[in-house]
């Protein structure tokens, strides 16, 4: 078992209606990384500067996630990102985005992070994410994320990056974009038809749908009553899911594997947000994330008795 | 068992990505009665004018619905709504708004509407709804759905008319606003304190949410690849959770109850979306309901395999 992720690893500085921070530490290899070391040793491929402090480090390496592969940039600073959320958090500005050592990013991946058997492409641009593909040749499960950027600018090279993975991770809104279709449900059956096997639909405070070709299925989110900071929750769900792949290296990753795995992402996403960046989950326990799966199976279970109806 | 349900019939011109209505039988009682009509006898009470047409009285009578409580207003017309959804039917523009005989609607409610078991208020003036509730002092569960509207210009009668029933339906952005909270999750549980046992956040085309005084249940909506016309989701969905609470007379409306009765509300509404207006659900079958009611289940179910995780 190994897995292996790339992306950024960031400095956030974030206000929500709950308080502000200036400087901690974020992006999504972080965020994925945290989330997934509860299943599987996790490799963190990504670049940072020279500004990246010790507490830092420490925080990337929660549960035995390896750093070996985490360049050091000489000179350079890491990637900085300063937004703000509005109205419910139901929208987020960008005030400021300093790529640093993102800018000229080129993965290079050690012999052992090559080797993994389950691979997480985090979001960056889809040509860097098809190298570090086909760097992987080897693995069983690779899934990714992008987003509307990549999208816009990068169209072609993200669709042929989505026809080389297994999974691909991804916002509602974004799947109906990029599948210029008019629903998320008609956008994953297109992109399925691209070559994924499985296309999951991210929706925010509203749960995560599944679509494979043996089926569907869709969770809602845990029922909180106050989110903290958003930043990181689709990353933490990533960490979640694919962890959950990853730790089964015996089983076949067909529908019914798939939607369990979409349980404990939600589980860990649901933490995620429930304090800034990564002070939840560098907290959590393995007891705390197997009980709010326990309970998200009692929110979602129903008995269906039949009933005699009026014709 | 009876049902009772007050509130709009009306005519309704709309248009979506899917095509163009012109004039159709729509509102909020409507849509209520046919999807109730699988569950139990609805009496419908609501005002229609003298362009009401025979078609449209035989459409809602359709599966036995009871409209001697219609009041035919002498020399009116007809409520009139003409709506535009754009945006992959995110956003609604109303064009035209013509109350007419809904203008000076007083509720006039026989005997027998009267004596119903279990009471609808579909989105009607709050102090209105008031009235025909304290006119149902028998009924052993009434529920009742309302709108931006009314929380913007009688705040106070509509807190009040929400204290004097069983459960709330509204949709998750309407629940904020009345509650003042920034979730609907921490919404709905502020209601709960204002008096109702049971509130329903509908979230659209993700699903909806049940809160009361013993648990929390959620169930995504059923997907569908292309929605054709949004108008009246809500009132069937209300039509198919109310109406699954009447057929069960014998019962205690407990949150298991309220559970199952969500899911045929979701079923209903499922249905409502795939064609304009009345269209689908008048043509509908109770096979086709507890067919979709199954499909939920296998779309919703998981099985929880314990898993060691890492500490």
């Amino acid at each position: 078992m190994s897995l292996t992720v790339v992306g950024s690893i960031a400095y956030d500085a974030v206000s929500t209606p709950s308080g502000v921070r200036e400087r901690m530490l974020g992006g999504a290899a972080t965020h994925f990384a945290l989330a997934a070391s509860f299943f599987d040793e996790v490799r963190v491929i990504g670049p940072v500067g020279e500004d990246f402090d010790g507490a830092s480090w420490e925080t990337l390496r929660t549960r035995g996630t390896i750093t070996d592969d985490v360049e050091l940039v000489a000179g350079g600073r890491t990637f900085f990102w300063k937004g703000e959320y509005h109205d419910n958090l139901n929208s987020r500005e960008t005030h400021v985005t300093e790529l640093n050592v993102f800018e000229h990013f080129e993965p290079k991946l050690s012999e052992l992070s090559r080797a993994c058997d389950v691979l997480f492409l985090a979001n960056i641009q889809p040509d860097l994410q098809r190298s570090v593909r086909e760097q992987c040749a080897d693995a069983r499960f690779v899934a990714m994320d992008s987003m509307d950027l990549w999208i816009n600018i990068a169209r072609d090279a993200l669709i042929e990056t989505i026809r080389g993975v297994d999974c691909l991770i991804l916002n509602d809104e974004e799947l109906e974009m990029l599948a210029e279709k008019p629903s998320f449900v008609s956008a994953a059956r297109e992109i399925l038809s691209w070559g994924p096997s499985a296309v999951v639909a991210k929706q925010g405070k509203y749960g995560a749908a599944l679509f494979t070709a043996d089926g569907y299925f869709a969770l809602p989110a845990y029922p909180l009553e106050d989110v903290v900071d958003p930043t990181g929750a689709g990353d933490s769900f990533a960490g979640g899911f694919v962890g959950y792949v990853a730790a089964h290296p015996e089983r076949e990753i067909d529908h019914d594997l798939l939607v369990r795995a979409m349980v404990y992402g939600t589980a860990l996403a649901s933490y995620n947000v429930e304090a800034f960046g990564t002070e939840r989950v560098v907290a959590l326990t393995p007891g705390e994330v197997t009980g709010r799966v326990d309970e998200l199976q009692r929110m979602t279970t129903f008995a269906h008795e039949p009933i005699a109806l009026r014709g």
